[in-house]
């Protein structure tokens, strides 16, 4: 019975790609593994995959009884639920330090980068194994999805080494052009019922006792929603009544002006001003240079409400 | 103010030797840090840092406001009591994954081999550092201690392998004799009191409702503790009757012969003969080939306590 290797729970590029990378690697190493998913592929994942005929792993929710490998986690509430079952061999991660835990040693590479597919690259490196240029071409689009092409605050030197790496042996001479084509599969919105879109990324928190509820939408550019911009304000005000929270907000995120729309539902506007200076206006406000919701949106929000 | 690298509480060699190799590759890596302690070195310990001329580290026991690296461990018992208050950086392990967590991302090297050390040397070679010799001398120690000069259960090819490069870089031809030089201080008992070498490395568990004691004394030779067998059994049926235990064992393990004279004091002498298959003589018995309580005694007593 094959070893598993899988991301986290909604699977995004980064969790896909890694455990297909890690399994490749595993097997040349020897192991009988086999890469999976926890669920869906999204758009973006596809079109990766897609791109450089990549065959899709398949979807295993249950995971008891199993040796396993996790990528991109290592949090249990975006593990399997029945992880408790399972043995867990080893992780690679780029996250904080979650609470699995083990009974028994294991192997594990985590390192505080912008992208799983990172500390994958350097461990083909360090066990002297080609990366095939197919994958080489995946873990390159994982590591531009999550350092949204270099320009998150998450992104470091290694990332961008990696990538080097990568779009050589893929062949990709220009790395800002397949970024593009990329975010444009994720900022595709036609055909997408509204609802969809606003929980596309979306989170709830409690700050100082009030219920606020944070989406965002990465874009290639704006005017991508204009068509669907005030059917989004009326579900997230809708989303605001159904929570019963003080605030929902949406971040339409324009990758390339590096800033964000942000539209309201709430019982006060001026947090938005409070937290970010910016004056709303009609429910939209624009906040130049914001574009991490974990770095830049959630604690000048935690501030704006406890204060 | 320089980043603190330490290993668990009661240090043990590869706890000390790890967190000194650790804090010299990240000085090289362009890191400001120090390799520190956090409790007294024991005499094996001790005797590895003189031989090869390394200062021992400081003892801390605070560390809140610090920034830290933590090696040989994850798990919060094992950790400083303020480690909450403290913001890790980075873990070096070969344990099973503990419960330690962090609220950023953080750089683990964690490998299912027989000691940190081992891992050490494969990070030296990652990053293309040389070994310096005396560094090289210790670490040699430190794999050579945890894995009982490669008669542990624990031991793998790793383990092995790692020793080979560093006895060449240390000069040491034999490491054989190197070992068992080292294992001769840890046999020490002259001058020690019994119940300090009863309680040397002593853990207590929970079998089946029924409160166990089992301590080990790792020496190069039985006939070593001959002279002070007689206090240790006293000692042993005192320790069960102050902790209201149903059985205290004692396992003296002679690292050459590979195997332990279990000393006994129970309300049932037969779980011993239930778990190992040897009848017990005079409250003691040979187990021959038994080395690990990990792996071997707390296993079968867990089994014979559960029929």
């Amino acid at each position: 019975m094959s070893t598993l290797i899988f991301g986290h729970k909604n699977p995004d590029t980064d969790s896909v790609c890694a455990a297909i990378a890690l399994a490749d690697l595993k097997k040349k190493l020897g192991e009988d593994v086999a890469p999976v998913v926890q669920g869906q592929l999204n758009p973006e994942s596809k079109f990766v995959l897609d791109k450089f005929g990549v065959t899709a792993p398949e979807v295993v929710t249950s995971y008891a009884g199993k040796q396993v490998y996790l990528v991109d986690h290592s949090d249990l509430a975006q593990s399997p639920d029945d992880l408790g079952e399972a043995h867990i061999l080893g992780i690679v991660d780029h996250h904080k330090l979650g609470d699995v835990t083990t009974g028994h040693p294991l192997e594990c590479w985590i390192w505080p980068v912008g992208c799983s597919c990172t500390v994958l690259t350097n461990m083909y490196k360090f066990f002297n194994v080609e990366v095939p240029r197919e994958i080489a071409g995946i873990m390159l689009c994982a590591i531009l999805s999550d350092t949204v092409i270099f320009k998150s605050a998450t992104c470091t030197d290694e990332d961008r080494k990696a990538c080097e790496q990568l779009a050589e042996i893929a062949g990709i001479s220009d790395m800002q052009e397949l970024g593009i084509e990329m975010f444009k599969v994720k900022s595709a919105v036609e055909g997408t019922p509204v609802r969809e879109l606003v929980e596309r990324d979306y989170k709830d928190f409690n700050m100082s006792g009030k219920g606020v509820g944070i989406g965002q939408l990465e874009l290639v550019d704006l005017s991508i929603v204009d068509p669907v911009k005030e059917d989004l304000e009326k579900d997230i005000a809708k989303l605001k009544e159904e929570k019963g929270h003080h605030s929902v907000f949406l971040l339409l995120t324009d990758i390339m002006k590096e800033g964000s729309e942000i539209l309201i539902a709430s019982d006060d506007d001026s947090v938005v001003e409070k937290a970010f200076g910016a004056k709303p206006s009609n429910g939209r406000a624009w906040l130049d240079g914001v574009m991490s919701r974990k770095k830049q949106v959630v604690p000048n929000f935690e501030k704006a409400f406890g204060a």
